[in-house]
């Protein structure tokens, strides 16, 4: 027995919130009969999941388990949502024909369906099959639509990440309002921190945007990200580099992340992008934008860094494990021609002693050699400890919390457009939020 | 003006916590001017973040910030900590002088001191050191220390992971009830999933512990993990490898994690290490150890697998990222005389084409390689997209949700101890939880 409204949930669960009157994506309370209490959007269960528990999503972003038997009372606070902090709303209005949106297609789930003779998702349709199939899109923008590549986003490169910044750099002059990226999700976060430095400068809204689930399925998420995605492009009004994507598995609200601190951590989730040691930078609710307004661009303004749409491939990230051999480093530096490399080291960003006496060499010969930690939330810190002190003096440059795929996109990007002698305080330098400051989000 | 029952809060949220009676740890109700409400345990604020937040930590083990202006009311539920789960308490009862452990140094924070000259940690004492510096553990039970390496855990190799299984081994037939491993936490992840397999069959519950913050510091963590680790070695009875670190920032509660599931997420915090896709075995409470009825441990009684201690330096770890040159892969398995990878896919477990052929070339002479994902959380599956399809006919692995880390630690004891035939199906099974059941937390 299922019920549209409460798509996953069965039993006894099913039963209790029916008679709460409760739906996928009301706003509920719920009272534990161990005296805990909870307040937060029920989420659809996935098929596969157990039928005792309730999930509901708190407002920090994190879903909680309920055990259904521990239940004392649920009570519905509203059906709507409510954003975790002071909200500006931007309502489009009726001139909204008027906005101009530039819809390029690169590829991706977002841009692609199942071929129903192999069961495949394949890259298929183009950005023009895609308007035309969701024509809510046309509600909300005048939409220019125009594939640029057809590829999975594996396959993205830093020739791609080229070709994509000076297309949209040459939309400087176009009367677009915004531009929407549809891309995979595998490597967004990679592409959109690569475009966030090459389009430092650059004076109109982009927004990445993917689908965990391709368009033709019932649980796709391709055509909400989509609606919000141009939504965000055309009225925020935003300077910068953004990801949309889902905030939750209900499909009511799309979080705006900043595309230098955003990383892909569940494979499969539609809510799998999450902004790193930081919260989104908007939200969009159906035709509302809520802007947090914590957000500042400071440093765009910057003139010498303007519009420098090169990326170098001559980069490596490179994890660090027990047992990795510092060969391997230094075979990257001789056969692939590595001008820069990022480890990803342990803890506060730690490497072994032979892997520390290799990045020796490496820096000796003017390579980069710029730490960050596999950890994923945190700053490095190489003053703590012996290693990172060994570390130091061998000419490694800590990287603060700049995640390892931003300082990746960063190091091509510095060593492609500025000298060799400029790229350490290049990367050590927060440049457009890829660092956070020290007072934040714990 | 800041408060020892209130460390880290100031100024208005401060006064709003005291008038309420609310101490870190407590668990409190927070109603909030927009209808939400939370209830969770009061956890100190770091001394650099603002004034402006109220954090707890909810039962699911995630801590939300509340913002100070948007607080209603706050009501003190109770000043202990109840756990998430039906939970099977054990008491230690009189006669726990009669348990006796054996406690190893390997080295790292939770064996080491500042040195007061240069500013440094620096791993200095010894098991006997720490343990006469934390008097409570005879208390607990009877301790015998031993020195193993005074290593930090960037240090720590296969070989290091070999000498310390066979000590452990070595000990099943010595009058001891549990073993506690000390160590740094940088690795720690990886050589407790190492031993995990080493040590299948194994009759005495084994626990690895670190901490966070040198002994020596006022915000240590490590009487308080190493006591927990202790207590349940000692009295929990569980056969299997474990990981015992803070469950949060306060100082109360320390999570035992299953070794192979668990993984360092936060550079600096106390409660960096978080159960991935599963929840924490057990709690340890002051003298109280919670199970969670859910653990269980199938198939640890298989004997052909049973104490197979040696280890294979020759795995490698390789996270794939846009740019990617596969000639390393190829170089690896030339050079470095490697015998099986693991690589990190985007997503579901995805690489370029180009990759692709060149794994092709590796299974073809003979090398294992196996797929997880650098999403950490989530499932590989390599039949939804064509780039999946084509990794399994190059006779890529995929390795389900199993951690990248705990993969390497697997393939570096499978190749060890087994013939090269049995890697593939050893490295696809289900030995000891190291892959949860599809029924799971979401």
């Amino acid at each position: 027995m299922e019920d549209a409204e409460l798509e996953g949930y069965r039993g006894d669960t099913l039963r209790l919130l029916k008679d709460a009157g409760a739906k996928n994506g009301s706003t509920i309370h719920v009272a534990g009969r161990d005296g805990f209490e909870y307040s937060g959007i029920l989420i659809p269960r996935y098929s596969h999941a157990d039928a005792n528990h309730i999930v509901i999503k708190l407002r920090s972003g994190y879903n909680i388990g309920v055990a259904t038997e521990n239940v004392a009372s649920i009570r519905v606070i509203r059906d709507s949502i409510i954003f975790e902090t002071p909200a500006v709303s931007i309502q489009p209005g009726v001139a909204s024909s008027k906005r101009h949106v530039l819809l390029l297609s690169t590829g991706g789930t977002i841009a692609s369906k199942v071929d129903y003779r192999t069961g495949a998702v394949k890259p298929a349709l183009t950005a023009e099959d895609l308007y035309s199939s969701i024509p809510e899109l046309s509600d909300i923008a005048l939409i220019t639509p125009e594939v640029i590549f057809s590829l999975y986003s594996e396959n993205l490169e830093m020739t791609h990440w080229q070709a994509l910044s000076s297309r949209i750099a040459s939309a400087e002059n176009q009367k677009v309002d915004g531009i929407v990226v549809m891309i995979g999700t595998d490597t967004m976060g990679y592409t959109s921190a690569a475009l966030s430095f090459a389009l430092i400068g650059y004076s109109k809204t982009v927004v990445f945007v993917g689908s965990q689930r391709s368009s033709d399925r019932p649980s796709s998420d391709s055509a909400v990200n989509l609606k919000a995605a141009v939504r965000f492009a055309a009225f925020s009004g935003s300077r910068g580099v953004f990801v949309a994507m889902h905030e939750n598995t209900s499909d009511d609200v799309v979080s705006i992340h900043s595309a230098v601190r955003v990383r892909k951590n569940h494979t499969s989730r539609r809510d799998a992008f999450q902004s790193i040691d930081t919260f989104p930078v908007a939200q969009v609710r159906g035709d509302e934008i809520h802007m947090r307004d914590s957000h500042e661009d400071r440093s765009r303004e910057d003139a010498a860094v303007k519009l420098k749409t090169k990326f170098d491939a001559n980069v490596a990230l490179v994890k660090f494990h027990p047992g990795f051999d510092a060969l391997l480093i230094e075979i990257l530096s001789k056969e692939c021609k590595m001008r820069g490399l990022i480890i990803e080291g342990t803890g506060l960003g730690h490497v072994s002693s032979r892997t520390v006496d290799v990045i020796s060499k490496l820096t000796m010969r003017g390579i980069f050699v710029g730490i960050a930690s596999q950890c994923i939330w945190g700053r490095t810190d190489l003053n703590v400890y012996d290693t990172g002190r060994d570390l130091l003096r061998a000419g490694a440059v800590p990287l603060d919390n700049m995640l390892s795929e931003t300082a990746l996109a960063k190091l091509s990007w510095a060593l492609a457009n500025f000298p060799a002698s400029a790229t350490k305080e290049m990367m050590s330098r927060n440049l457009i939020g890829e660092i956070t400051p020290r007072v934040s989000v714990e």
